[in-house]
């Protein structure tokens, strides 16, 4: 018995995950490049590319550097999708781990970037995609400003070999995820014909996300980056992503409060993560009680309401499963998940970048 | 120059914080027992402790533990105030615990809950407190109830000390605090009586949070809790609870993108946190731009918006210091906090109990 809260893997649904995602993949001829920051775990990571991932993808520096220490010297293949800003100390840390890397792909969306990259990476083995705004409006330029970054990148003397975005927009009720793929698209194709016009050939076209997966084709996209498909979420069970029975990763916790039809368990925000997007019914899930709302979330309590009579009412001292709404923010709170393999026997996964933010 | 995003503390206003709140308990006459929840830091615990408070509190067994192995041996008085189900794997740590404290207080706010204590601490040095329930409906009981949960403890042998509330629902606009306080005295006043009335005197009477404490007095508290003081945040800041020149806590965030009025920043929710409660104006605050609001928040991306023609647009690569909504969330995320004494040198804090959620 492990004490409550803990992070619970499910490794028959996490392996399952891994494959369907992996065939889809094959099947759509695009290539699979998952993002790693949903996990920071080596023992996923190596299943993603057992599985067919040409590589992983990235946020920062910290969690690249943690991958190149696991994975077998000079084989990593790496691509940290964020419009980095470069100083001499992270310059420092990219020179480093382009030399231990088999391919480091940077992300960039303004010329200003272009000039840090220069300043720090002239002569160093990596190459730049340029990251393009496809309606989520975070970073990224807009599509048809696509090949003014890249051509000035090439002036310098920087390898540009393509285009990314991030259609975040997908993650909404309704048609979201269907029309964040169209707006994907449109924008991959817009900036890879800008670059085009600039001499430049856009080997990768570079897109993505869990929602959005299914309605993503190759004739614009060379490569796939989904994040939270190993494990799903409250998130994209309530996107309609997946069903419960997909739900790979939970937090154990015990139920200590009882007052009528609410409970309240142990897992708080501290183990949950406080995500809560506007379209979603409340604070996570429970896996084995659908019909259960987390209507509120301190730190370490999660107040649970329950339907009137409802038969699934835990009682004091019962273990439960919640179902955290964004898995890489629950994943990066626990310096070890609890996988439960096929075989009934537990494995302490370490969380290896958790909290490599910079 | 640390990389960013880093969380940054300035000592002199941390101090000063420290002493304020320490002033206060001894004007108004009551015990201060911090919560340690908020920084899970040796060195601020000591600091607390060094300007009066009679102990700490924390949430969980594991920061208790963490502290314990921090304070001279034997030294440590402390209350976990949380109602624990306390199952035997838990009441083996809770007995070494006690066997290395001066004093370990703990919540209970069932009887199911006294059974299982009373099963695992039977003879052990501990105390007991009820949990009631003075307004926020997370844990607690009614304050009528709280003589059956104390008589029937002392009837299975343990020590009841006295009654303890969280006021949490004074986190909330105008008045809210104010009403939360008037609340959490009478709860305590009724629960008082109850225990009384059982033969159980009362001495402790501990509430408090940080935004009602203000108005918490001490003709039913003994001993108020506030955890978030040390640092403030942006929370506190909306609420009126301090000012801006009172936040000792920042995130040091570099701007990766401009488009417009609209930046944004490498510090998103993995080092702020994702607490957003609908009163406040955003996913937390800059420290040096009161106008700016921090509109959608992801994993390493806050994204800012600033009002048209604003001269405090930050320009690509430069350092900003964003305020977390709320502080105990975002610490808990780093491994250290980088402090900044007040001759400009700086320390690495260790987050010491940081994750330490069971």
């Amino acid at each position: 018995m492990t004490d409550t809260p803990y992070l619970r893997v499910d490794v028959a649904r996490l392996e399952r995950n891994i494959e369907a995602t992996a065939d889809r993949a094959r099947s759509a001829g695009v290539q699979l490049r998952p993002h790693a920051k949903t996990h920071k775990c080596a023992q996923i990571a190596d299943r993603q590319l057992d599985a067919g991932a040409v590589g992983l993808t990235v946020a920062t520096i910290g969690e690249a550097e943690a991958f190149v220490d696991h994975l077998p010297p000079g084989s990593a293949d790496l691509f940290i999708a964020y419009p980095l800003w470069v100083t001499p100390a992270k310059g420092a840390r990219l020179r480093a781990l382009a030399a231990r890397t088999s391919r480091l792909c940077l992300g960039v969306d303004s010329v200003d970037a272009v000039q840090c990259l220069a300043d720090e990476l002239t002569d160093t083995p990596v190459t730049l995609a340029v990251e393009v705004d496809s309606g989520q409006h975070r970073t990224g330029v807009l599509a048809e400003q696509a090949g003014v970054i890249a051509s000035t990148a090439t002036e310098f003397g920087l390898d540009v070999v393509g285009v990314f975005t991030f259609p975040g927009h997908g993650y909404g009720p309704d048609d979201a995820p269907i029309h964040a793929a169209e707006d994907e698209m449109e924008a991959l194709s817009i900036a890879s014909d800008k670059l085009r016009q600039s001499g430049i050939e856009p080997v990768v076209r570079s897109g993505g996300s869990t929602p959005t997966v299914e309605f993503s084709g190759s004739e614009v996209l060379t490569e796939i980056r989904p994040g939270v498909y190993p494990f799903n979420d409250a998130q994209q069970v309530e996107l309609g992503t997946c069903d419960f029975d997909d739900v790979a990763l939970v937090a154990v916790a015990t139920v200590v409060h009882r007052t009528g039809t609410r409970v309240v368990v142990d897992a708080g925000s501290k183990i949950l993560g406080a995500d809560r997007p506007t379209w979603v019914t409340g604070f996570g899930r429970l896996l084995d009680a659908p019909t259960a709302r987390i209507t509120s979330l301190s730190e370490h309590h999660a107040v649970i309401d329950f339907p009137t009579a409802s038969p699934d009412i835990p009682a004091l001292g019962t273990e439960v499963h919640v179902v955290p709404n964004h898995v890489c923010t629950a994943v990066n709170l626990v310096d070890e998940l609890h996988a439960v393999t096929p075989d009934g026997t537990t494995e302490q996964w370490p969380v290896m970048a958790r909290g490599a933010n910079s």
